[in-house]
């Protein structure tokens, strides 16, 4: 049986991946296939215990120790279902990955590029998404999309300065030069997430059907 | 004022470092120095919690999740109480550090020992320690000390075979060629813990004064 694919939605905060990842899954499952939608961080029970120490308010953590422990729960995320469910040939589908350690700890905090591709190429061991959709708006329209939603974790009390840096990298992905120069990334396609929720779905089902044949 | 030195005290389980550590850092505060006696996992908030998820029996971690993990307690101790410390003048001694990841993540779990090198690198930002205190035994007699402290936690209940992988790294680490080709972890020194404890503490003793000028 063949391997199933790897599918990650990428962006900042407030472009829509969790409700477009949601949408996809459907999509894909009345097409009749098994597909596990998974998060980062968390998605197993360590994961979610990292996660609850990641986005507690109260935590104080630091730059290297935030970047390994996303990471922790990547690796344990991997391991324990992303592979299994590939090799049984399901889709699965991933809200984060690669990109946003890149964004969040690498331009966020100030981590050195290298030391966030070492600490991904541990955490999985060498796996590569089939496609990483990454979906992008102007950065004022996130934040502000963001910020209706209430309710602040700690990844997202930290200073606009940050979320600028983070979205800034963000648009940085789209650009050849720098997929170019991560080849441990996978291909990326940028999908403009801007407009009704319906037109960004279906600008996505057209890079899933073009690039992986799946409908 | 110049950076404290860091001394670092490792070995299987059994070996006696806590103890040692103890002693000496009983020592240096008689000598007039502030020490700050530290382990690993743990130490700080953050690394109390993370010890407690690698610690329980109930934790279903896979390897590359649980080095991640031991390398995020470390990077947050070394980034918020080791390098402060250090560049105050104080001695810290660490109880743990690179030489058990590449013990018991890398012999005793199998990961490839560039993952080791890598994770250790990202967590610690290059900091080296002044000495490695290496405190070796028999294998047999430090798993007969480890099984009469009673209690097992998460990383104990492994089967005999990894413990053996374990104590054999250990003991592959007081070669002159490992060390060589493992700069990061800085200068290593064999201590014979075997003997009464006062015995071991006049050994260790011994090599801090001879080789740090510590009294």
């Amino acid at each position: 049986m063949a391997r199933g694919p790897l599918i990650v939605f990428e962006g900042a905060e407030g472009v829509g991946k969790s409700t477009q990842l949601r949408r996809v899954a459907s999509w894909l499952e009345s097409g009749g296939r098994v597909v596990h939608a998974l998060r980062e961080p968390g998605g197993t029970p360590l994961g979610d215990e990292i996660r609850r120490l990641l986005l507690d308010p109260a935590s104080d953590i630091t730059p290297r120790a935030e970047a390994l422990l996303f990471v922790a729960s990547r690796a344990q995320l991997v391991e324990t279902l992303v592979r299994p469910a590939l090799a049984a040939g399901h889709v699965v589908l991933l809200d984060r990955f690669f990109l946003s350690t890149y964004a969040y700890q690498g331009a966020g905090r100030g981590l050195p590029e290298a030391e966030v591709r070492q600490a991904n190429a541990v955490a999985t061991g060498g796996l590569v998404p089939d496609i990483t959709l990454l979906m992008t708006l102007p950065v004022r329209e996130g934040l502000a999309r963001a910020e209706r939603r209430g309710a602040r974790d700690r990844m997202e009390r930290n200073a606009d300065e940050f979320h600028h840096r983070v979205s800034a990298a963000f648009a940085a992905f789209a650009a050849p030069a720098w997929q170019a120069a991560h080849p441990e990334c996978g291909p990326i396609v940028t999908v403009d997430a801007s407009g009704p929720e319906a037109e960004v779905f279906a600008r996505i089902t057209n890079v899933i059907s073009a690039r992986l044949g799946l409908s």
